[in-house]
């Protein structure tokens, strides 16, 4: 397992030259600009287009290359972001001309791990969601005639018909509140305040079934991931598979580049640590490195005692790591893992501090 | 068990033939539209009342064939959708007549599924919906009468009277803030800004209490249709009533119409499948079909790699999907279900490749 | 058990008292009212007084029969909804008399099992409530400091003091918008849009912590009240203490007024039901009433098909309902049970037919 | 294991002195202000200065007494909160020189338990929170540039360029809804419909996920310090590991100052309480004194009658407490401990009459 695609999650390259790409187009549309700006401007969109071109050129030979999975919309992305512009550059007059540049949008979306989760939540809860927006468009509808009833003779000018109140109605129902329609009649009001209520109702349900199912979906995949993680750790083989569920819910990978310090001496520790790939170093007289499969900074969580030696990653370094709370649930599920980790930490202490 | 009560969920025709008749509804209210225009909305109009009507009759001799099971809400809202549009086109003056077509807002609450479970919420937590609107009322009269105190000298239009302050506080309290109404003096202005906290955790109270209230009951329904499904495979039959439950908590119910792709080779794979009704064809160089009862997609949980077949459906087929981390609790859970499923991969893979 | 603590519940006389007190005030202060109104208004606020002058005195008199049990809240409610008022017509001046009638405010809270469960979250979540609002607070002042730096020379009216901005700021942070102060500034601006998000993720800790809070605490207070219904359940007492904690959180309390029908004979069925206290007539061919500890309805629940009979309230009867998710963990957990439930709708088959 | 370090939670001295401070800051803005009323708050800020510089030197000398634990972040604060201000007074002008004790602000953040935990929350929900902070960029420039494209003919002055459409965007987003800029079209105002939903949606993510995210930790939190606490009651060193950590997580820590009432006689009781620390007088009439390991109130969950006696703080006490729900548990799992509570319990009703 590598480093790269946990860095590539925090650092993607394409968000990161997408962003002064679509300031420099938001910047253009700016009236009263000098032309020495707006060439600068220009200038900055040609190099991210320049960029662009080569990483198209680069996916389409990485393409060839490898066998025949199907990557299909990050080559059209890669494609859109290059033919998009090219094409509004030759046909489209001046000033509109870079607004094209806005395919660039899509970029964010290629490498990011966020919107196939966020995609598959829609997904899963596609009928919830139009329930909820049917719900809204009932709401919204009996509102709008309500108000239309109510305030037409008062107010024609912003009530006078349907699509008019329908306005008010949406402006009010999402608590947005512009203020441009306001009801004056006092049965108007009365049915504004019952909107605001059941406008908070309605996003209520909204925001209860996306955050739900998100958070669904973001634990499935955590669970996933460590799966992998932990099937790479000799201890937890010892583990039956009902136990293994568990410790694969609680422990979190962690990733540390070299030279990092990962536990230092005289801090509380509240966690220990599994190592899964890459070695690190414990700053004892004598220091000791650890490699794939071992494990520290359990002495903290047995005694209560502060750190007792300093953990630096000797290489980069891919790590489980496992809290109190979760340790004691450990040691309780699997007494033959208690008495490893117990054997482990008291060798230690007669030879040399740990952490 | 039939493909169709699925597919009604996702396309109810009430609720489509519904949206263009409120539309132009909404539509005729415009004061500066051409005759002809108008005369079209109405034909759209009697086109939509046509179909109601055909749908009233069908629902009434239908209800006779059938056994004595009460649909009252339905006949009821059938024979509201034909009627109310007829009596307003007998009784009511022109350019009011079409506002009564606003009665087909309730054709989109007759098939939903989700309308019936947003009932029974509110049932359920009535007493505590109750307690935050008394809550809400409560503080409501308080602020408009301290705002009305703190400001009825200084802006006697706005807030000279309790009834014109619950119109202030009511705007203040839901965050809307239309701004017509603003308090002036300092304590006025403290005092909104503790109305706009007290107002955000009112409402958290009352989000909370919707979402958390309506994802319960979204559970326990699909546990209890889940559960039907789950008693047509017989591999599960074997568990144990207390692992059942955990299954059907865990399996996800697909409907598939035919001739599409369920899996697709090369394709990274997180789930398998169990054939519920209908048969799935297996694009293997020899294809199997594989009928109810049957599962597939196992390799790809077992070993990590790729799909190894493409998987499409031969008829219309109705699915149960499992995700890998709900496999390995499974597996966990019974060792007898884990050897079947480890014993046909393993022939499969001898025989011809799967997915 | 008495019907009476739970029909106390839904309508509480002091809050239903109550609401037309309070309109009646509100009403009392618009400007423009004719005398006679004046006049009308002013009989029902005395006829309400004296409603809650006999209340008080009621309150007072069982007080002194009642054992030695502190009821200090409500008999100080009682005491201020006569008194104040009293003080304010022998002592205020005409128009603002009425406000004071605004004590009754108080009588809402007398009643209502909300509040203290309410005044409990507060209590249990002080510390992360003050948390948040600490983070507000810090907020509040920076934003309002960054504001007033920033806009202070371009809006001196608007944002010429922090006092000012901070009335932006809030206004701003809790997303009302009212719209009256906006910077113009492009920084400003800026400043406005990170502001607005900040506002979101504060009240999103807010409300996370309320809801919550809430409802571990609802869930406690039904545990606590379903443990002693369950106690009056026979069958129940053959559970181990593990699974009868399990029932005890899948159960839902449920009154009935006598003569009301609990299940219609041709419904689908979701739930069983067991006989906490009253009795229930079942309407077979030749009725049968069920009493204390009887169940009824888990026909459909084992079977699938529609309720068997109709079955009603023959006394005002309190109940407790389990779906059928939770009685298949039940049926799970106790095969005793299990087989008593069984056995039971067999008999009932073969004899008469049940719902 | 003393007190004082849960006192500080709900004291923080610096967070108290900050307070006044910063309204002097805020005050010291308002343009027209009497002399004598800057002297007076200026005289307010000395004497913080001078508390800050008394608690600095405090700090300063702690830090060489004790071992080598890092503080470096209280240090630093507590420097800067007397540098910024001595420099500002010393250099900079006066109007100013005041908004530099803004410092202050970093004071409450100084022993606060909060955001330390909301400083994990964020770095564990990184990931994700960048996530939505993508999706709303990506949203907020598509909603700009479409604002932009439709409505700038119409309102060159507010929709003229995309960072003027981006105001109105992002005012929109977050449903604020200042009313400066409202777009006028049909078109436009669809759009605005669209983009309060996205936004209720955007932010709906946003809040699912600091909420589940903060609730986590703080529970994450409480079972570490639980743990400490539960480990000095001997009780429950007789319970294997896995019922342990149940017991943990139902226990809740309570502090009572010395003479505070805990229980009181004739009161219902939903609780149970174990003596950390501390010594507890029950007011039998031979009153009894009860220290560290011992535990009272289980008479009331046993029996449900009121509590028997007012049990009060002989000294500070530090107590863990037991709902009814989590008790019958607690009894449910060992029925050890369930001996030795009822035991307890008789022995005690046999002589006198308990909580």
């Amino acid at each position: 397992m590598s480093v790269l695609p946990f860095l590539r999650i925090y650092a993607p390259p394409n968000a990161v030259l997408a962003a002064p790409g679509l300031l420099a187009v938001a910047a253009l549309t700016i009236p009263d600009m000098s032309g020495r700006s707006r060439l600068a401007l220009a200038a900055v969109l040609a190099v991210i287009w320049g960029a662009y071109l080569l990483q198209m050129v680069s996916t389409l030979l990485k393409r060839r290359a490898e066998d025949g999975r199907t990557r299909t919309p990050e080559i059209a992305i890669d494609v859109l972001a290059v033919l998009v512009p090219l094409a509004a550059f030759l046909l489209v007059g001046t000033p509109d001309r870079s607004l094209y540049c806005a395919v660039w949008l899509l970029k964010p979306l290629r490498d990011s791990t966020f919107f196939p989760v966020l995609g598959r939540v829609l997904a899963n809860e596609a009928r919830n969601l139009i329930g909820v927006t049917t719900l809204f468009g009932v709401v919204l509808f009996s509102v709008a005639l309500a108000g239309y009833v109510i305030e037409r003779d008062i107010q024609p000018d912003k009530f006078g018909s349907i699509p008019q109140a329908m306005w008010w109605a949406v402006v009010t129902l999402s608590t947005t509140g512009y203020g441009d329609a306001i009801p004056q009649s006092f049965a108007g009001r009365v049915l504004a305040g019952m909107v605001m209520m059941c406008g908070i109702g309605i996003f209520a349900l909204w925001a209860g079934i996306l955050a739900t199912g998100f958070y669904q979906e973001v634990r499935r995949g955590d669970f996933v991931r460590n799966w992998q993680l932990v099937a790479a750790v000799p201890l937890f083989q010892k583990l039956g598979p009902a136990v293994l569920v568990e410790i694969v819910r609680a422990l979190r990978p962690r990733m540390v580049p070299e030279g990092a310090v990962i536990c230092r001496k005289g801090e509380p520790g509240d966690q220990m640590f599994f190592v899964v790939e890459g070695r690190v170093s414990v700053a004892t007289p004598s220091p000791v490195e650890l490699g794939p499969g071992a494990f520290f900074g359990e002495m903290a969580l047995i005694t209560g005692e502060p750190r007792m030696a300093t953990v630096s990653a000797a290489t980069a370094v891919s790590l489980l790591s496992l809290h109190s709370a979760d340790f004691q649930m450990l040691c309780g599920s699997s007494p033959e893992i208690a008495e490893i980790i117990r054997k482990t930490a008291l060798e230690r202490r007669g030879a040399a501090p740990m952490a």
